[in-house]
């Protein structure tokens, strides 16, 4: 038994998977190709037609970053495993790996006028997330039997179906108004932000 | 003597290359090139045209995720370590390293008329990966006296002997008819995917 | 409680990221297209066009190198957690995976004639990296009551301070003296690895 | 003090660029455009194409992994730190960052009549890489006093300086027999494999 938690190696592994799809956002920021600048002002030109990748970038690495501050505050309330629990969080990783995508679509047609697909995408995926959140929940709940890990992970599987709900929502929504929704959206994170920066 | 445990570097480092060859699955959905989609309907045509490349990265990920979870279960049987066992695991990462060439292969070909070599290719890699499974087995092996973990040990060895087979076999059928055996590819990982869920 | 101590993954969560970020610098090295080469000759060539990517990518890969060695020493200090500290080393996460961005530009921008707006943006990357490392140490100062590292944290951010006016200064200058600051970056972060190396 | 260990962290980061730098190298194998392939008989031709890139691939994860487990023998000898101990590591792990690129080099003229470059540039790599074994035992010869240990560091800062030595001379002949030299290597990496087998 090399553990000295069960979830040591688990925790280690998402730990990786949240770094890397984190770092890897960076790689759709593509710089400006050098043949077609011939100037200082072509290039100050071309780095802010990046805005919008710029500002996709920043929201996808607030929205992994602010998950694996859930993710590791969650853990601290479960000390079993189980195979569920496991499979659970790999549901969840792959929401999070799948990111990248999304955001370098919204970097890529924010504000272009079919922006709607991008930002349908992007909610979709946020959905995929909460129903992942809900699963671990629900799985981590079987393994603990203290009183206020339960309320807590009780809470989490509760904000999980919220999530699915307001987030499938604005998904729908996107098809008609896309900037509206993008904006929502970043408000939305920017609240959570706040207020997981008060939690603990 | 830095570790407490002989194999805590080893399990930590493949930890980190699983984390990063699932992570690193993303980069081969490329977004659809922004020049050449002028409306909401082309893009979601664009997004529709990707259907193959993210079914490929769904069953990679799910691929990498069961190993991983089988590489974690077979580590806690083993806690001892040697040269060969060291090696062993290096070809396993080398097999699960390579993934992400066969799943952006078959992202690209699988619903071409030639999507032969893509299946064939993705099958050879699990027989690396089985042959891997079969020599970090044999390494520990000799690493264990314990009955109950021998055991298990012996079962491992067994299903990498059973796996070689059926993936070669399959990936000789891939040669002539490449669709019906990316479909018995999927089924049997979602198989194996029920089965390690009811484990442990 | 997984953790026997409370930063335990949070030091984890930045080593894999500053890793990342480090390793992530050479896929800006491309190498000479095989098409446009048919001898040895023009293949150097090629290579010694690649010089300022690959000085870009030695400067940076000692940049994130020493940030991480400064983290390191930093947290030695630090044994116990808030959400502000956690977030405050989010952003400066950000700063880090950001790097490969105004690397590349430097790589293939520094010997042209319009350097301006990629050593620019180099520079006001570190602001923003001296931004985040004042609030790690302003929300660190409120997690120790240890007199010695108080004084160490108290030390980091006015160094911190002074980063932000230097590098904001560079950052400025660099709009008209491209060359002379990229080369005052350079002789920099040299005596930042002097020092550094000096230390402990 | 939260590390058990003064290595523990940097053991931890060197892993997790070792990792990163070993599955970073798959990108470089390009699959097939799509567009250029019509039927079964094309494909396999173009992954026929891929041989150099693949053998490529196969020799620098032999490469860097062979060197992971000499990473991770060596700090089994080493239980103190060092400013310059951390820094050598810095450049070690510079050169294993920097693997993909002769990597890439390697793949795509190995096979023209222009290898001599990319095979130079391989095994100048391999020299920075032995120069920094040199640094890391002569910084680490000063942290321990235990009589075994500073005869297996001095061993090691001999292999390095045989190592400097030889790399130089193949470094040099492949300006003018690549394709010997490649094998030379090759075989000698071969032998240092079988040699680490062995060894533990």
């Amino acid at each position: 038994m090399p553990d000295t938690h069960p979830n040591t190696r688990l925790e280690a592994f998402c730990d990786g998977v949240f770094a890397i799809a984190l770092t890897l956002l960076i790689i759709d920021i593509k710089i400006p190709a050098s043949e077609a600048i011939s100037g200082n002002r072509e290039l100050w030109l071309a780095l802010k037609r990046l805005g919008p990748s710029i500002f996709a970038f920043v929201l996808s690495f607030a929205v992994i970053f602010i998950t694996w501050v859930n993710h590791h505050r969650f853990f601290r309330q479960v000390n079993k495993s189980s195979a569920p629990f496991v499979y659970a969080n790999g549901l969840l990783l792959l929401s999070v790996v799948f990111m990248p995508f999304p955001t370098a679509m919204l970097g890529d047609y924010l504000l272009t006028d079919h922006a709607g697909p991008a930002i349908v995408t992007y909610n979709a995926v946020t959905v995929v997330q909460a129903i992942a959140w809900i699963l671990v929940a629900t799985s981590a709940r079987r393994l603990t039997k203290d009183d206020k890990a339960a309320a807590l992970i009780r809470d989490g599987k509760r904000n999980g179906y919220i999530a699915v709900v307001v987030y499938s929502l604005l998904a729908l929504l996107a098809f008609w108004f896309p900037l509206t929704i993008a904006i929502v959206t970043t408000v939305l994170w920017a609240y959570w932000l706040a207020f997981s920066l008060q939690a603990e």
